[in-house]
């Protein structure tokens, strides 16, 4: 096998980052019994504490499905929550704009993306600003590029565009510059049913078959502790309603708006999905949820939110733990705190991935680009993060040990103290056996130095200008891109649509 | 419990890093049956193509065994190999200079070690440079001043030290300096000897207590492949005969040294390890001696080595299968090819210790602080890789999930939106709940802009400047001080001990 090999032409190497099934054994840090603990605590306290739920639509829902409503609050039975969990999906397909990048969302399944929600974006050559449209469809362009991105995020807010045209803005964006999932914001029914018209007519797809399966996702935030806020309820309700994907994520900082603990940082969010979730499949049965967690902790000195810490991973298994418990797919978060892409910075997001992928996240948000807990988006560190989002990709798919892989004749072929590089395994392998890095640096010391001594840092900006600069994205229909250009055109004469809150 | 907790003084956090059990799930690359395949390959190479050993002393040794010895050809059978595996220790006993940092290397135990062997020291206030004597005591200072490290490492060569007096030099920095597991180089007869006999005075122990159990530890490359040369097959007869520890590490680079493939490198290394161990065993069966692999990458277009790649990763997978097939302890690597203590370096080092905890590894050399593929030794890279080592021995620690940490009584006291700084709960554990990072910085954009704008890498050498300054080390006793001096002194006058090659 391996002289045969030798005689075919090198072949480029092409390994899929698009449907990843998560390898890693899972980690538990919790007893089943305490997960229990856990699971029966989050019931206790939906019944007896309740959520405030500030959309009366929702808690009409609610009160039709059993609960019982005493003015803003909800006390939820446990009851009602078991139905939820029954009826919601285990398994979700999702729909992109080319069919080699739909993927399916469920236990097992491993997806990424990148930092989301920042109102700065930052880079080396333009440095720290408020986020603005070319940011936005820059970052666009760069997820569109590398595969191990299978969901556009909402990276950074677009401050430039007003809020009333964002959305236009936004979904526009992603589907010219992108064949991904797409993210679409919970910030009102008028924004929300526009953005499902323009990507439902832009796919080509009937209302029917738009509905049947998702073609996007939100990502509703609880507000913590137990409140659940005007255009998140409606979220939950619009997406539900039409078939698309919420992903419900509270985001509780142990110390400051949930417990110290993990174990009851982790019980308060577990106990406001599950308030969440089941208000989704009272709105319809079977509707696409994702289970989320966002939980670290605040450094108790200063106040101030940290990431990627002992207690941030520790949180990531307990909700892994959690989310098996419920059978659904679910998100969780790496991320930085750190104020630039240095040392901090990666290790912090490679500490907190690790915790996610042991969790056995289906989907791991923020995992590129992340930096100040949240505040800004950086171009390099995207770059860089992706780089490691890479090598993990590359270990989704294993390696082999038959006899060719063994190769008990390349031992043979090789004296004592000599070398591989030429035998003829290696000669048949040496183009497609290793990942080749984007911007892992190899060379010595004294060529990097006449180099110029950059930094990976560094480095990465010539990388994201690169990517720019050629150009990627899918081929657009110039009919449809038209239709879209006239709706939003139209849309906009008409005063668009304000987020609501 | 809450409620007494208050009442009490704040504690103090103390977390033991010195005695770690490995936490993480064992993770797989191959299946048993490859595992096996691998095995029996590596029995055949040593059978049949054999290993060159370049000291007589030990060819005879071997031949005395049962090996057929071809020259400077030894071929091992099988028998051999069982029979060694079957008298090596499972579980080792390491006596450290005080009680409270003796160890148990065994399977499931976890241990550290910084980076070593690097001809260059460097750091951003002198810059890179050779090893000198000072570089080594401020390392050796810096090991033995974070917990989380177990053993101390031969770091950097102190070149400036002539190599008939350095062994001198470096036993005496290590036991004046610390009181952790010492290394000791195999560097001919002489110097082991000479080594030996300080440490047991030192420690003040007879040589029937000495050889009773390992006080020290060398570690043994192979040529790979197949060579195992003079000063390396000496010290693994010293070290058996004397009862101190053995690392075996081959060094096997694939594509390079080795086979392209990870099974087939991983292949040869076993091989290698299990031709030294048998060595070990014929000396003195049950003399100590850990099972070790250092396989990673190199690039295929240079030739250059690369760490914390896929393949590295992977190699570490497979070499805990095969190191859990011996039942014996065994030391793994992470490290960086990185030429500055950048993201890179950063992200190189993490993902090469996730390889290496996933592993199962008893012993993770190199994981702080190792730059350039183990030509320097950053100072700043061993603040910053400690941070990580640090978080990952918090994990060792685990969490708790009674009903306390689940705290129904804390989700209680808050209103819905309200925050949970002030519960009864976060007042009684505000001080011990989170780990405390050394470099890491929770501080906003505008704080740690008006304080510099300092990166990690910066911020790291106050870190370093400050443990140097304070002073770290256990109290010596003068006498025994005097004593080991006196000796060095008379032996240097006598014309020292050059190493043997």
């Amino acid at each position: 096998m391996a002289r045969r090999s030798r005689d075919k032409a090198p072949v480029v190497r092409d390994v899929n980052y698009r449907q990843l099934r998560n390898p890693f054994p899972v980690m538990e840090v919790f007893s089943a019994d305490e997960i229990a603990s856990m699971h029966e605590t989050a019931l206790r306290t939906l019944e007896e504490l309740g959520m405030k739920i500030l959309l009366p639509e929702a808690r009409h829902m609610f009160a039709k499905g059993g609960a019982r409503v005493d003015r803003e609050m909800v006390y939820i039975g446990r009851d009602m929550v078991e139905a939820a969990l029954a009826s919601a999906p285990k398994s979700i397909e999702c729909r992109a704009g080319a069919a080699h990048r739909d993927m399916v969302l469920e236990l097992g399944a491993l997806t990424f993306q990148p930092g989301a929600g920042a109102p700065h974006a930052t880079d080396l050559k333009r440095g720290r600003r408020p986020g603005s449209a070319r940011d936005y469809e820059e970052l666009v362009r760069l997820t569109q590029h590398f595969d191990v991105f299978q969901m556009v995020a909402p990276l950074i807010e677009p401050q430039d565009v007003p809020t009333h045209l964002r959305h236009y803005f936004m979904t526009q964006t992603q589907l010219v510059h992108s064949d991904k999932f797409p993210f679409i914001f919970s910030r009102g029914t008028p924004q929300v049913m526009e953005s499902f018209e323009m990507l439902s007519e832009f796919r080509g797809v009937s209302a029917a078959e738009f509905e049947a399966t998702p073609h996007a996702y939100t990502i509703i935030n609880t507000n913590s502790p137990r409140t659940l806020d005007v255009p998140m309820a409606q979220g939950l309700i619009d997406f539900a309603k039409h078939g698309q994907l919420s992903i419900v994520t509270p985001f509780t900082l142990m110390g400051a708006m949930a417990p110290i603990t993990v174990a009851g940082a982790i019980t308060l969010s577990h106990s406001e999905v599950l308030a969440a979730l089941t208000l989704t499949q009272l709105v319809k049965p079977g509707a696409p949820v994702c289970y989320g967690t966002f939980t670290s902790n605040v450094d108790m000195k200063s106040g101030a939110p940290a990431f990627g810490t002992p207690a941030h991973f520790q949180a990531s298994l307990a909700a892994g733990q959690l989310a098996r418990f419920t059978g659904l797919p679910w998100r969780s978060a790496a991320g930085s705190a750190s104020n630039s892409n240095d040392v901090q910075a990666a290790n912090e997001n490679q500490m907190g991935l690790w915790g996610c992928l042991m969790a056995g996240a289906t989907v791991i948000i923020h995992s590129a680009g992340w930096l100040e807990g949240g505040l800004s988006v950086s171009y390099e560190k995207l770059i860089t993060d992706v780089e490691v989002l890479n090598m993990i990709a590359e270990l989704c798919g294993g390696a082999k040990a038959g006899p060719d892989e063994i190769g008990f004749a390349a031992l043979q072929e090789v004296d004592p103290s000599g070398h591989f590089f030429a035998t003829t395994q290696t000669m048949g392998r040496y183009n497609t056996e290793f990942y080749e890095p984007i911007v892992h640096d190899y060379a010595n010391f004294g060529t990097w130095t006449e180099r110029g001594a950059q930094g990976a840092n560094e480095r990465a900006t010539g990388v994201w200008e690169r990517i720019l600069a050629e150009g990627t994205g899918p081929d657009v229909d110039a009919e449809k891109l038209a239709h879209l250009q006239a709706y939003i055109a139209k849309r906009t004469e008409a005063g668009g649509a304000p987020p609501e809150s």
